[in-house]
């Protein structure tokens, strides 16, 4: 691996694997796509076509076993990430592995370990912290903008449910909604979360509540320097993708808009409106999509840290679970009794 | 008493005091201000002189004794409040009251007691609930406009924490601060709170801790309809008085910003600005102060219900105690608990 | 008269006058409303009865014979206003007037003289000046916050046309409507206009046009120091009163936003909508009319110079004949072109 | 030619040429970019290097010879767009040629009669209409939704003005950069403009004016159906980029903000702020720059009507002439004064 290119193998074609595809294609330049693989060897077939990748691959194995590969970017489904860290590390390759890293800690603390001992990076796929916004209220607080964080609030409201099927197997909606806040919390504040107590409510879909799941939430933080924080979700926002954060701090505050198609406002005889914010988190967090990859071509090519490390990935999780007990037994929860 | 003017004594003539004794002399067409009374008599004397009140006392009993006036106005010191409550009653006066009512449900169960035997009308001053942005609001719930609440946020900040004095006498910032925000909570959604949890903290004044008080917070309230909300507290907001709401219904969401002295937005060459919201809760909340006594007036005149009762004085205090209580002993605590 | 309080008379009790007699009775403490003047006497007689003033007359002669009274406020007709100015500044009393002062440049140069021979002081109704949205923006370029103006923009909009019977004897768009516009133009350049180039249309209703007038307009300035502006105009924004200005200067830009009647945004699955702006100029502006009126008492009571002088309304009324002019002859026209 | 794929040579590859060789490469599926040439060997054969590129010429010419280009993308300077479009019509391509067509409506002319008797298609680039947020106040007028347009309001201001050797030969400031504005203006009413009237000044560099150019400018537009228009022109804002248009119509208006680089508010103790607004027309209207060349290509693929067509740009030119003979005579002058 020279310094100025980076040759990489992506598993998994599914929608965010399409994304990181063209991306690696043709819109980071140190970066190089050089193979792609699924087990639906034909839709692998057809990116690799489109997007002129020499090597396609129904099976992952064969890309690790390829010298020519610096690093890999897998998009496989959620129970696949794990192991797939695990051979990658054990390949030698570098690896950015879409979120979360999985649904239980034994095996997030394997894969890391493994990671470890081959002394590859890792870099997990929050996109969210990409994000011009966040970012830049991020960066409010870490250059001191707006003083000591006191108060923290974020909104991660979906447009709508996923489907009843999709929710039964998602591992519920702390680990697959709340899980992006969790990150998001500990990356603004920069500071760990040493207690969570989590209030839910089935308010959106009683189904969801039939399959054991919630579907609106309020989950208080306390973080480790003396900071609280909230994080408001529901799984239905009817005027759209509504994605917020706000911080109070001893200097000042930072808050985040939604992002809208456009800035036009219309005033009839009614109101004054505008057009409702973007829909699709694919349309939201586009650029954040980019913005990651590029991070992680040039965290690896440079050698620079990883921005966003599997014990991110892993904090994220604990939180999910955190929560979830905090919400059955209606009591504030601790980190500390979360483990493996 | 008529119907079509209600003369009225006002008794404690400090800062609110003062300015309800304006909006009844000149701003409140239905309303006459008959007598005033101060245990400080040159101050009575002063403001009834200027405002041409009749009648000047040091003694409020004096007014209460004088059968030319229908109701009373007290702004009093907050523990006279419900004595002064119960003498009004017994001599069959109307009552306009300043919140809190009283810092123990024992006393304030006391005077509505009085209240009720008397068959006398008493309001409290929650005159937040008059405030445009609010009203705007809670008309979005009441009439539908956004459907079923499911998640409400009230952001309630001071511009700069009281002295420290104030803070040790105060009853704490649950009880001070956070009761507008238990009575905004029970207004916009219309239901009760079933059970808190606090989260407190001490990140603006280490005297404030040292007082045995908090200066931020954030209490989740969980409302017997099956929404959910929070209160976001802090004593220092340093970009000034921070008075926000937003719910999140079945049907849409409605959010309300601060009020600025002026909407002039300044671009310059470091960044698109304008002046900070207004500072003081008198400019912030001025209208608000004459809508609830126009809305009083009214009431009492035309025997129509009372906008803001005797039991929503009640109900923000137990929420007070509730909340202290949920802190303290780190726990959701059910109002059901919270007993005179 | 001292210089504590000022004693003063208003003449004419319809809609303007109304809101004059109440701010000066109740809420500017350095004035006296001591007498009130109309020909409908009746309707004087129960604006003093309401207001507790001593004196009430069908005369305005009466006022001004009256050496009790060191100032007269002009609500009379715009016909009325600058023979009354003369007769008042005869009588000695300093003089609050409406605008327009006249029609015509020869009346209002004919009352300048009278007021300037008496000695007395007089103020012109421009209340927008003592609007805070517009009052900021001229202090951002009178403290030079903004740098030397280049650009300036002003948008003033009636939410709907006044009735044709009234557009017949206005003296046309440009000297009803549009010289508030010109005298803010000056107020917030703090220059003379030298030249006018007036695009005119009938877009709103062809009855305006039949009656000669015009209902939409734009009008282009060349200020003195070299700055350009734009004055855009409609009879009718179906959306409410439209009033906004926008100034671009060396060193950055400020512009102002409409009023509302509230903050809240309201979303659903439609749009992300407010309320509509206020849309009477009584509830627009009513604090700038009370501004204005203390301004004026205290420029008397305390000899200061006059916020508003008899030549910024000749000014107004000077650019008005001028903007018709250059729409008649669809060329630039010079204001020296503009005599007497 | 078949209608799924458009094989391309883009002639010139300047800083707008390496953006639409970007977008024709990766960005747009119906494109091939099969060829580039510029006088600049060096320069083009880097370009088609990084882009994988088949064909790279010095001499435009070979591409027109070539009868595997279906195609041409002219991002030549301005001075050649009128002999280009001739040559390549006259070989049979269809073209895409930036903005100005010419300088001269005898140029343009020469190349329109080109166009036309080819039978090719011609769009020309006004990137500025496929804008989303101007294309949604078109689509606020077009559809209907808020009526007929009465007054139209353009503001166009650059961050900073371009070197005073390229103002020399820019062709005065209503050439080059009003003419944008121009096309706007006829774009969003969809009407052309009969009379225009331009008061112009200099104010931000004296040796703008030296150079015989201006820097500063409002020019009042009189459309074919009766509305109205303004459009405000800066060589320098310095809070950045601005480009806001708003339209006032019969039923309603629309109006649009600025884009910013994130929509992060910070409130501290001087001001309530965010970042300026994007500062480059590359980071400003890159999105457009896509669109309207996918657009070029979908036009020509399925036989459909160009969006942009010679006519269009012959139209801004003439009014960027008659802008500016206004400006020099201090009159209206009606458009049909302007002969080629």
């Amino acid at each position: 691996m020279d310094n100025r290119t980076l040759n990489i193998g992506l598993i998994g074609v599914g929608r965010i694997g399409k994304v990181h595809a063209e991306h690696l294609a043709y819109r980071i330049p140190r970066a190089r796509l050089a193979a792609v693989s699924d087990v639906n060897l034909e839709a692998a077939a057809a990116l690799g076509a489109k997007l002129g990748v020499g090597r396609v691959e129904a099976d992952h194995r064969a890309l690790l076993a390829d010298p020519a590969l610096d690093a890999v970017v897998i998009c496989s489904p959620t129970d696949l990430h794990a192991p797939m860290i695990e051979e990658s590390a054990a390949a030698g390759k570098h690896i950015f592995c879409e979120k979360p890293v999985a649904r239980t800690l034994g095996e997030i603390d394997r894969s890391l370990d493994a990671v470890a001992r081959a002394g590859v990076k890792l870099q997990i796929g929050f996109n969210r912290r990409f994000d011009a916004n966040f970012a830049r209220v991020r960066r409010a607080i870490s250059s001191g903008e707006i003083g000591e964080p006191h108060l923290l609030h974020i909104v991660s409201r979906d447009p709508g449910p996923p489907p009843i099927e999709y929710v039964r197997v998602s591992g519920g909606m702390f680990l697959d909604m709340t899980i992006h806040d969790f990150d998001m919390a500990r990356f603004l504040i920069g500071e760990e979360v040493e207690e969570v107590f989590a209030a839910g409510a089935v308010r959106v879909d009683p189904a969801i509540g039939a399959a054991g799941d919630l579907d609106t939430a309020l989950v208080t933080l306390k973080f480790a320097g003396g900071a609280l924080g909230v994080i408001d979700n529901s799984r239905r926002a009817v005027y759209g993708y509504d994605q917020r954060v706000e911080v109070l701090g001893s200097a000042g505050g930072a808050a985040v808009a939604n992002n809208h198609p456009n800035t036009a406002v219309i005033s009839d005889a009614a109101s004054v409106h505008r057009d409702l914010p973007l829909n699709f988190f694919m349309d939201r967090y586009l650029d954040s999509f980019l913005t990651e990859m590029a991070a992680f071509v040039d965290a690896v090519l440079d050698g620079a840290p990883i921005p966003v490390t599997g014990e991110d990935g892993r904090a994220a999780v604990a939180l999910g679970i955190a929560a979830r007990r905090s919400h059955d037994e209606n009591r504030p929860v601790r980190l500390d009794e979360i483990k493996a």
